[in-house]
């Protein structure tokens, strides 16, 4: 088992089953051998099967409905972008800085990349079960990359000068280096949050962007566990004296 | 000019139009323009032509019948290799080791960056006119990269770390770079939220270690100034609907 076993690839409602199967390609030529993938077009990824050298890793793909549950088990997720149409609402960190980070992370447990539709990328929603995003350094004028070629870049990013010892110099990101919470246990504690916020009639139970705006709100706290646990507590107790229910929160 | 507009992208007997289109793409993501075409199936080459954001790179691609014309004007030519399957005359480079050489080569005039047909790569005689061979760190069961995806991976290295990153975003917002709170607002945080809890009987309102456990517990969130005045105002709310004044807070 080495690290990259940890790293969970995720590709997120891809439509071309040829983008499937090279991303697939680049995973068995870089060691990575787990892809989810969420909510792909069926036909995509039927026929994406047969990739050169990768029928074995395509065949032990895990599908899934949304990000959420893709990413369940993770401790660290990020997203990649070209982050040329929008604002973003994340911390935005250039791909060899980012994968310094994801290295340390998966000497310690599960990591997902994720990486959007050729067309639309990741969705605001998507992006909200993010800690932060990644960002490949291509030329502003035409910075969106075909979908293989950018798992393919990253991937070696992340297994480039192995050999050598890794550095362990502190970086932006360093600062947890306690056991992070899953993200099942952050969005546990996000559902909270606005269960609480919903009873205190602070936001509108069904506004999406609120619930949006929290959920990033909540992993720029990169909680580690233990103090997830806390939070987790505290809520369940201000929303039993608020009357609403802790167990109908995810 | 760029130290890249010295680079040029060779393509040797390519078979497949996707391929060298996503060839193209990666160059222009990358921004290196020069792509020379050799002995490319014609078909192949003409549908090529419609490459997502690279059809000026496409039509100002030369076309030369062997490798010798191809690279004539270069000072320096590096031939890319899986270096599976063959006994090897030249010297083997890592990509990140070659790629240090081929940066400072291209200060001061053209190199040329070969890459073989995707069924048998470089033949003896093509690589023949190579200086030295560079070789992307796959795994050794899988070392086969697709065309396109070895392209991309190549050029990456090329561009890495250059700090004149093109592409700077507007809003990473993230919380080193936001301004952080100040202490001050941190400790009107942490006074509100003993008060939510007292209120919601999960702490003593006097117990004195338990609101050290919570200042501490605050102050690792590390929050920046915003999310702080966000972490108030939900604060506030929940105080409010939990009858406890908010005033009341230091």
């Amino acid at each position: 088992m080495t690290d990259l076993d940890h790293l969970r690839v995720v590709l997120v409602a891809t439509r071309n089953p040829l983008n499937i199967g090279a991303a697939a390609r680049a995973m068995s030529n870089f060691g990575v051998r787990r892809l989810r993938v969420v909510n792909p077009y069926e036909a995509a990824f039927r026929e994406a099967r047969s990739a050169v050298g990768a029928a074995g890793l395509l065949a032990k793909a895990e599908q899934y409905e949304n990000v959420a549950v893709a990413v369940a088990d993770c401790k660290l997720v990020v997203g990649t972008t070209a982050a040329t149409r929008r604002e973003l609402q994340h911390r935005l960190l250039r791909l060899d800085v980012g994968a310094r980070t994801i290295k340390r992370q998966l000497q310690t447990g599960p990591v997902a990349l994720l990486f959007g539709s050729e067309r639309y990328g990741l969705s605001n929603q998507e992006l909200s079960h993010c800690h932060w995003l990644m960002r490949i350094p291509t030329r502003e004028e035409h910075g969106s990359m075909n979908l293989g070629q950018a798992v393919a870049v990253c991937l070696y990013e992340l297994v480039r000068g192995q050999k050598t010892a890794p550095a362990k110099t502190k970086t932006a990101l360093g600062k947890k280096q306690k056991t992070s919470a899953t993200s099942r246990e952050v969005e546990r504690l996000t559902q909270l949050l606005f269960k609480v916020l919903s009873a205190s009639g602070y936001v509108n139970p069904r506004a999406a962007a609120a619930e949006e705006k929290l959920r990033r709100l909540v992993r720029r706290m990169e909680l580690n566990a233990s103090d997830t646990e806390v939070w987790l507590g505290m809520l369940r107790q201000m929303a039993w004296k608020l009357g609403a229910s802790a167990k109908d929160a995810k």
